[in-house]
């Protein structure tokens, strides 16, 4: 019988969800969409007719198919908690005990683990990516904000009320560009892909740039995808905007190197696509901040993993170290 | 027979030794001058001869004693290699393979153990001090330079070569005053004893104040103790150096907070004497930065132990802690 895990990515617009098995490979996968379920009661019941439909499929695909688990990856997901804590991007306020609610559907699954999106994904990396047999890294998500999932010693970092890898909400800049948690300098507010259009709009006025291929777009057009492809076409304030925001990522990284002494930092997500565009800035820049000892030491990657499945991945990976830890 | 440890600290100028029994109380202390020993092999040498005394000392006081190891606290000490590397303030210049060389003065002693000076403070206050039943808190050391020890699931973080916890050298203020180390807006440059010296001189001349009593004073001259004295005299310099540097201490709180979810972080070393001086700048602006979730959670802390005693105490911890590792 083939052991498989269930990797579920919640995100704002779609949650996917796929079967996953012991060597990382999606063997099926779905998607519903997350908002329009109404209430949250509503929205885990269809998850987990999504879920038996999986399963189903994945049994007809593979045979028998023995679940060791379920997986979950979402935005303020709590490890310690199961819960789902004032997600802004979600449409569920508040707090919801999410594997809680879960688990009434499941009533034999032993594991049922839920973790915040950037810490799957670093998981993920481990068992299956870039990372494997590393014991101490940092994984970036660049995305619409910034998160971090930190590995210290082969294990995540959680921190005593489970919202530890909060690296999109470090000071960059004391008093420069409000973020969307309302502070003031924070590296998300420059780095995340919205940062990123932010730098563009900044970079047009500055230069007064309209012979730009951006000059056309409304400030509710752009997109970091937009800004990438005028990039490949060599629109120098496209260029440019890969080149500031990857100086200010290195800032992000020194300090992360200063702090965790980690063997890699991994990025993934959409700006991370973009490649040495934004890997050479970030990599120059994080190098002039670091201590002799940690020159030329630290390696800056991309995720290893499928960027279409990493999620999902991740998600699973989460429940092979659950048991992991257990055992 | 009672079971003890050996503490040594090791200094740029003085190292400071002493025995330790389990209950973090120092029995017999002593201490030597940590240069005019010639090569390290001499200063090594002079060090056993110190410590061979201690034990006789405390052999004399205590009973018999039976020795469970020597934990040594240096800066740039590596933990993993058991080597001090490039440290700024020591004589001994390139990377001194001390455990190994103490080693041969106690082929019979089982641990040997050595570590960065704010990773033994961290252990120590874990041991003996405010962190007792903590898992998850971040020591800051506040001294000539600016350390940290971290501490995640009950065990320090020394990352992937051994040198974790420089929170002196993360980025405070891009661009801004030049670091010991050589780069530019490091925290330690801003939140060390020389960083509030720097302060002053900055806020002397900002005001024009004559009138401050530090105004007498040449650079070298002055220094944090002087500036802690006219504060409590209320001058208003002296009482905005510690305002500003606790404000800047609050913004790499907030950055240690956002990473590592900690919960607590301590203050050890001379300008944390100030007390509320510094303390409430610090939490006020630590809280400012901070994501909701993590407001008001957070405690900022003073060490605990007795500040004579805390460096000797915490490497002391080193060698409960790698024996507890080891079972």
């Amino acid at each position: 019988m083939k052991k498989v895990t269930i990797g579920v990515d919640i995100g704002g617009t779609n949650t996917a969800l796929g079967v996953v098995d012991k060597e990382g490979n999606v063997l099926v996968k779905d998607s519903i969409l997350t908002p329009g379920h109404g209430e949250i009661d509503l929205f885990i019941a269809n998850l987990a007719v999504a879920i038996n439909k999986l399963i189903e499929s994945a049994g007809r695909l593979a045979g028998e198919v023995e679940i060791m688990g379920i997986g979950f990856g979402a935005p303020n997901g709590n490890y310690y908690t199961g819960t789902i804590e004032y997600a802004p991007n979600l449409s569920f306020k508040g707090v919801i005990h999410f594997v809680e609610k879960l688990k009434a559907h499941y009533p034999d699954f032993k594991t049922i683990v839920l973790s915040n999106d950037a810490n799957a994904a670093a998981v993920g990396e481990m068992m299956y990516g870039g990372a494997k047999g590393m014991t101490n890294f940092v994984m970036f998500t660049l995305g619409t904000g910034v998160g971090s999932g930190i590995v210290v010693n082969g294990n995540l970092v959680y921190g005593h009320e489970g919202f530890a890898g909060e690296c999109g909400h470090t000071i960059l800049i004391p008093g420069g560009r409000l973020c969307g948690c309302g502070a003031f300098g924070h590296l998300e507010a420059y780095c995340s892909a919205t940062g990123m259009k932010r730098t563009a709009f900044e970079l047009l006025a500055h230069y007064d740039a309209s012979d730009s291929l951006l000059a056309g777009k409304t400030y509710n057009e752009l997109d970091a995808k937009m800004i990438h492809d005028v990039a490949l076409k060599g629109d120098k304030i496209a260029l440019d905007v890969f080149k500031k925001t990857g100086e200010w990522l290195g800032q992000g990284l020194a300090n992360t190197v200063h702090l965790l002494n980690p063997e890699a930092i991994f990025f993934f997500g959409g700006p991370a696509a973009a490649g040495e565009l934004i890997f050479k800035p970030a990599k120059e820049n994080m190098e002039k901040y670091l201590l002799p000892f940690f020159k030329n030491k630290v390696k800056i990657l991309p995720s290893q993993l499928n960027p279409g499945d990493a999620a999902i991945i991740g998600a699973g990976a989460l429940v092979l170290k659950e048991i992991d830890r257990l055992s």
